[in-house]
């Protein structure tokens, strides 16, 4: 994985003038990364509520004022409309378009939310000594829809989905509490060992990504995913809806450690 | 202070029944308490979004569908109309009534904001040996309102609130970590030792509560304050509130170790 370890603001001008339109994964490490999802204020309320009941897979770090798409608490001065790579935007539920700049199809009743995402947890247990098999083989992490409803909150309900790593037996302990230290990143896993307690029947059959093995002695270890909030606005079918495309994040002025809880 | 140590459910029973009306300390030790809030539809969404840009004094736990008075999440069958002892209505932001039952009061377009109450961490400072003394001597904890502003949201805006606690110098370490587990009970201390740093001017005048002293070898340790949001929610003259009377809170079926971070 190439790195670019210039400043988040220096990277985000880059993504703004168009520099920059593919995944960022590498850009800014040690920078908190974040999902987006932008949705209209007659929606805000009820995907508020949602993320408020269910931490795990929805960990807000930021709501923006209605209308301003400058996310002022985790990036002041940059601006939601252009600093993304690539954007997906959504019409009653169903992909319309996607695009690098949404500054043409914003409005001023558009709430943004940013969510927490697994770089930083990964980033923890790689710091931990703990090796990522999807990162070092350039996958993307298998990803699941599981039988665990989400507490509904209004219109959105859905089940949780979950990413799956592959861990040593001898690192499942370090594994947990590398990553329960940032509960603002999906925090410590849901389920070590049983993905039949998630109603996953095939653990070698993701409902997204890529399966990377499970080699002897390895346990598979299940997350809380951000792909969960997408999953459920979009089940919905929301009159309008924005969210980033897949890898390709927000990038904050947020050291990954200032999210640690403790 | 008398302790009574049935389950969480029967004192909400006797609660309802009529036959406890005064403060809840001592009650069903080892549970979480919560400071409630309660607001008309229009207004929750400002408060829900000051709540989660303001985690510190604004520790949200539970917020209930509008219209429903049973907070699901923390006290599944309980019934916030009649499950506190005391209640206070708000009219245009001003006291119109003190109540034990706000059924006659209720509304279909009513949210309920139940939040964390520092019982939690005082609890966690006792069981790791740090003495209390409001505690010890019967008192209210003493409490200022901040020259630092909380990040507004929508209508609400306003200063934080605080709770000091003298510490022996010995044991402030001690007092960061047993507070730090608990996030959603006001977390760590906001400031060690130096009330000039919040704009309080004289530490042995309180806004509310009682000054216990500060003993030779002892420090002031200041903690956010569940004050807050409803000082922040009053100052904007909502048309119709109610919250709990103070020390009269809601009495969760959450252990208290339940809410740690980790």
């Amino acid at each position: 994985m190439p790195i670019d370890a210039r400043s988040p603001k220096e990277i985000r001008a880059d993504i703004r003038r168009g520099a920059i339109t593919g995944v960022t994964a590498g850009l800014a490490p040690g920078f908190v990364q974040a999902n987006l999802a932008v949705l209209p204020r007659d929606a805000a309320y009820d995907f508020l509520l949602f993320c408020q009941r269910n931490p795990r897979p929805c960990p807000l770090i930021e709501v923006t004022d209605a209308g301003s798409p400058e996310p002022v608490g985790v990036a002041p001065g940059a601006d939601l409309r252009t600093d993304i790579p690539r954007y997906r935007i959504y019409k009653d539920g169903v992909l319309a378009d996607e695009v690098t700049d949404i500054t043409p199809f914003w409005r001023d009743d558009l709430v943004s939310f940013l969510l927490g995402c697994s770089f930083t947890f990964e980033w923890a247990l790689l710091d931990a000594g703990i090796p990522m098999r999807h990162i070092e083989q350039g996958k993307n992490v298998a990803m699941w829809k599981t039988s665990v409803e989400c507490r509904p909150a209004g219109r959105f309900h859905g089940p949780m989905v979950v990413s799956m790593r592959p861990i040593p037996q001898g690192m499942l302990s370090k594994a947990v509490t590398a990553s329960a230290r940032y509960p603002n990143a999906h925090g410590a896993p849901v389920q070590i060992g049983d993905p039949a307690v998630l109603g996953i029947k095939d653990v070698t059959r993701p409902d997204w990504g890529d399966f990377v093995g499970i080699q002897s002695g390895e346990v598979p270890v299940f997350w809380a995913c951000g792909v969960t909030p997408q999953a459920v606005a979009l089940a919905s079918k929301p009159e309008f809806m924005i969210t980033h495309s897949p890898g390709s994040m927000f990038i904050t002025d947020v050291p990954n450690h200032q999210l640690a809880a403790i």
